[in-house]
C-alpha cells in the first residue's frame, strides 16, 4: 500500500482503507506525489494552468460503485472531483493541492447501453469517448451531432457536466439539447434513475438541465439516454471571402433563409488569424488558392487576405445535387449582394475535409504562434459586427499595437476572440503585465451587448472569480442556495464554478 | 373598499391596503364569494375541477410591481398563484379556498419588447398572448413556432411556467426549447435579469429551464426572449390510412429520414375517436371521402374506418413543387410498403386547413360524446404499439367493454389516451366508480415501458399524488431540496406540483 506520501494520519489511511474494499485495490492510485509522471495528467488540467495533488485516484466499475464510492467520501470528509478526458479548458477537472481531494475517473463506465432505432435514442455511459457515441450511432445508421475538436478523448460524462458545444450548434444545439435522460448520483450516495428517451415529459423540475452544465458541483452523471437523427444524404462546405462582419452576418441571414435546418455550420476566420495559419501551416495556402485568392507572399500577408472567410457547412435529406443547386444559389446571391468577393463549394469529399481542415488549422497556429489572452465569448449575433470594431478601438486604445485573433462559431454567437500583444513583446510579458487589462477591457465589452463570457467552455477555476464579479445577482444568490441544499457538505468538486 | 366577504382580520385589511398602494386600488380585486361571476373564471380552471377563492386578484403593470406585490406577501404571510390565460389542463391555476392566496395576474405585462431579426429572437412580457407573439414574428417575417389549441387565450409566461407543447414540437421541441432567456422574481421580491438572446452561455446552472416547466412555484416569470425561424417556403399535410400502429411507426421512421427537419408533425388518430368525430361532426366526413374512405355510414362505424389514421404536416425552405415530390415519394414508399392503404396530400391551403380540422375536431368531439377517464402520456415511439395492445388487454380484462379513445402528438411520444366507459353505463357513474382503477391501469403501464405520465400538461393539483407516489425517490428529494431552497415561505403557488 503506497501512502507514503499522502497526509499519514490515521482518517486518510481508514478513508483509502475504505475505497479499496469499495472499487478494488487496482482502482485506486495514490501518486507518489505532484510531479508523479504516471497520473500527471489527471491532476494538472490541459492547458497546463492548474496544477494538484490528488489524494488517490480512483476509478469504479459501475453506477452502484460511484455511489458508493460518494458515500465513502462523504463519511470520510474527502471531496470528490468528477473526472472524463480531462481535456476541459477551465480546469473544472483538476484537483487542488490540499491532498484531501480525491479524483473520480468515470473511464471505467464504458458501455454502450442501448441504441434505439426507432425512438432514435442511444443509451451510454458516462465515460464513453465522444467519438464511441458517434460511432455506435453510425454504425446504427444514424447521427449523434455532438462534435468538437477534443471528440477523440472527451467524455460523454464531460460533454454533459459542461454542456460541451463545438461546430453543429447552430442546428443541433448544445450537448444539453441532445440529451433526454440522465443516470446520477447524488450528495447522499444514492442514484438517480432517470434515463429516459422521451421528447416530452412535463413531470416536475428538470433535473436533467439543472446537471448538466453544472460541471460536476452538484451530482455526478453516470449515463445518459441522447437523441439521434437520421444521417444525412448529402454534406457540402462553401468558402467565402467577406469584406466585412456586416457582410458575413447578411450572408448568414440569407443562409439560414434559404437552407433553414440543412445549414449545420457557419464559422469565420479574421485575416490576421489566417495569416498565422499561412505563416505556421504553409500548406493550407492551398485551400485559398482554390477560392483564387492569392497567397504567394511568403509568411502570410494579412492585408492581402480577406477580411472575413466564411466556412458554411450543409447536410441535407436530399441528394448531393440538390443540395449544390441550394447552395449555389446562396453563392450567387452573395456574390450579387456584395457580400462576398469569392465563394467556393467543395466538390468532392477531400475538398470538404480540406476546408475544415483549415479552420481546425487556427487553435494550433495560434499556439505555434504565441501565448495570447483568450476569451470565449457569445454576443448576440446582431451584436457582433460594432463589438468587434468597439473592442479593436479600446484595445488599441489602452495597447497600442496589440493584434486580435479573431475566428469561432459566428453561427451561434460563439467567438474565439483572442488577443496577442503588440510585435516585439515577447508573449510572457504581455500576460504577465497585461491580461487582466486585457480581459477587463473585452468582459466589459461583452457585458455591454449582453454577452456571455463563457459561451461554451464553461467556468471552472479560470473565471470563477469573474463570474463572481459579473453574473447577475439574483442568479448568484438562486446558484448558491441550490449547491447549499443539493451538497450542504461541499463534496462534488468544491473551488470550481461557484 | 369591498372586504366583506374575506377573512375580517386586520392583517388581512393590511394586505390588501398594501396591495392597493403597489398596483393602484383599480387592479386588486376582491370577489365578493366564490360564485363572484365576475372572476369566476379566475377562481375556477379551465376543465371546471378545482374551485377556490382567492382573497385579492392582483394585476401589477410591469416587473418591478410583481416584485413589490411579492415583497408585500411575504411580509403578511399571504401566498400567490400566478396567472397568465388560465387554460391549463391540471388546475395548476386555481386558488384554494383558504381565502389565505392571492391570484396574481400577468395580463397586464403584454409588451412585445424587441423583435431582432438578425439574431433571431423576440423578447416578450409574460402576459402576451401566444397569438400575440406568433403575429409579432409574424409581422417581421419570421416563425414562433410554438402552436396549441388554447393559443388565443394562453399567454407566453404560462407556456413557459407550464413547458407548453403542442403540434409542433417534433421539429422545434417545447416552449424550453424555445426560449433563450428568462426575467423573472425570486421569493425575495428581487428580479433577475436574465433575458438573453445567446445560443451559447454557459456559465453557471441554467436556471431557465429550472424556472421552465416549474408551474410558478419557483419564480415568477415577468418576460422570455424567444428564439425565432425562418418562415417556411412552403407548407403541406398529408393523410394516410394505416393499418396498424407498427405500420404508422414504419411510416413515422420513413418520413423522418426522407423529410428530417422538414417533418413538423405526425399526428395519429384511432379509428373509434374518428368515429366519434363522424357522428358529432358529420360535416368532417368529405375530409376522410378524399381519401378514398367510406363515411356512408351514418354516426361513423369505427370497424368501416382505417385502424390509424395519421397526419403528416412538412413545411420547407424549399419551394412547393419541391416539397410535394418529397411528400409524394415518401406516400408511394408507405404505399408500396404496406404501411398506408390509402394517402392523400393537401394541394391547396383550404385542404391543408380541413386536414387539420379534423385533428383539431377529435377533442370537441369527445366532449360532446361523454365524459372520460383522461391520460396525457409520454412513451418512447419504439414502444408505443406494445403499449396500446397491453392497455387495451389490461382494460378489457377488468372492465369489459370500456372503449379507448386514443390520438395524440405519435411523432413525439405524446398520446391522449382516455378512456371512456361500458356502452349504456351513464359517464358520470364509470368516472365515480372506476376512475382510480383505470389510471393505475394505464399509469402502471406507462412506468413499464419507462414513459411518462405527464407529458406535456403538467402535474399541478391533478397528478400531484401521482407524482408523488410513481416518481423516483432521487427526483423527488431533489426537487423539495429546491423549493425549500428558492422558496422557504412557500410563497409560490403552495399545494401545485410538489
Amino acid at each position: 500500500m503506497n501512502t507514503s506520501s499522502t497526509p499519514g494520519d490515521q482518517a486518510v489511511l481508514e478513508a483509502l482503507a475504505a475505497l479499496r474494499a469499495t472499487v478494488g485495490e487496482a482502482h485506486v492510485h495514490c501518486p507518489t506525489g505532484p510531479d508523479d509522471a504516471g497520473y500527471r495528467s489527471q491532476q494538472t488540467d490541459w492547458r497546463g494552468r492548474y496544477h494538484g495533488w490528488a489524494l488517490a485516484i480512483v476509478a469504479p466499475a459501475d453506477t452502484d460503485e460511484v455511489a458508493a464510492v460518494v458515500r465513502v467520501c462523504a463519511r470520510h470528509g474527502l471531496s470528490i472531483v468528477p473526472q472524463g478526458g480531462h481535456t476541459g479548458l477551465v480546469g473544472g477537472g483538476a484537483p487542488d493541492a490540499s491532498g484531501r481531494q480525491i479524483v473520480l475517473s468515470l473511464r471505467r463506465l464504458r458501455r454502450i447501453l442501448a441504441v434505439d432505432t426507432t425512438n432514435l435514442t442511444l443509451t451510454a455511459q458516462a465515460g464513453c469517448l465522444l467519438a464511441e457515441v458517434q460511432a455506435a450511432a453510425a454504425e446504427a445508421g444514424l447521427l449523434f451531432p455532438l462534435s468538437l475538436a477534443s471528440e477523440g478523448s472527451c467524455t460523454l460524462g464531460g460533454n454533459l457536466a459542461t454542456n460541451a458545444g463545438g461546430t453543429q450548434v447552430l442546428r443541433f444545439g448544445n450537448a444539453r439539447d441532445l440529451c433526454l435522460g440522465l443516470e446520477a448520483v447524488n450528495a447522499q450516495g444514492e442514484v438517480w434513475h432517470g434515463l429516459s428517451g422521451l421528447r416530452k415529459d412535463n413531470t416536475g423540475y428538470d433535473l436533467r438541465h439543472l446537471l448538466i452544465g453544472s460541471e460536476g458541483t452538484l451530482g455526478l452523471i453516470t449515463a445518459a439516454t441522447l437523441k439521434l437523427y437520421p444521417a444525412p444524404r448529402s454534406q457540402q462546405a462553401a468558402l467565402l471571402a467577406c469584406p466585412s462582419l456586416d457582410a458575413a452576418l447578411a450572408l448568414l441571414k440569407a443562409a439560414r433563409d434559404v437552407l433553414d435546418a440543412q445549414l449545420t455550420g457557419f464559422e469565420v476566420m479574421g485575416a490576421y488569424p489566417l495569416s498565422l495559419t499561412l505563416r505556421h501551416q504553409p500548406v493550407q495556402a492551398a485551400v485559398l488558392s482554390a477560392l483564387g485568392i492569392d497567397t504567394a507572399t511568403p509568411g502570410g500577408n494579412a492585408a492581402a487576405l480577406p477580411a472575413w472567410l466564411v466556412l458554411l457547412d450543409a447536410a441535407s435529406p436530399l441528394p448531393a445535387a440538390a443540395l449544390q443547386e441550394q447552395l449555389e444559389a446562396l453563392c450567387a446571391q452573395a456574390m450579387d449582394a456584395g457580400w462576398a468577393q469569392q465563394a467556393a463549394l467543395s466538390q468532392s469529399d477531400a475538398q470538404y475535409q480540406a476546408m475544415w481542415a483549415l479552420r481546425e488549422a487556427i487553435p494550433l497556429a495560434e499556439k505555434s504562434e504565441a501565448l495570447m489572452v483568450k476569451h470565449d465569448i457569445g454576443i448576440p449575433t446582431s451584436r457582433i459586427p460594432r463589438f468587434m470594431d468597439d473592442a479593436a478601438e479600446a484595445l488599441q486604445a489602452a495597447l497600442p499595437g496589440v493584434r486580435v485573433v479573431c475566428f469561432g462559431h459566428m453561427g451561434d454567437g460563439n467567438l474565439h476572440f483572442n488577443v496577442q500583444g503588440p510585435a516585439g513583446m515577447p508573449a510572457s510579458d504581455f500576460l504577465k503585465q497585461h491580461q487582466t487589462q486585457v480581459e477587463t477591457i473585452v468582459y466589459d465589452l461583452v457585458q455591454a451587448c449582453e454577452g456571455s463570457i463563457s459561451a461554451e467552455h464553461g467556468v471552472g477555476q479560470l473565471k470563477r472569480h469573474e463570474l463572481a464579479q459579473r453574473a447577475d445577482p439574483v442568479k448568484l444568490g438562486w446558484m448558491r442556495a441550490i449547491k447549499q441544499a443539493l451538497d450542504p457538505q461541499g463534496l462534488f468538486n468544491p473551488g470550481k464554478l461557484l
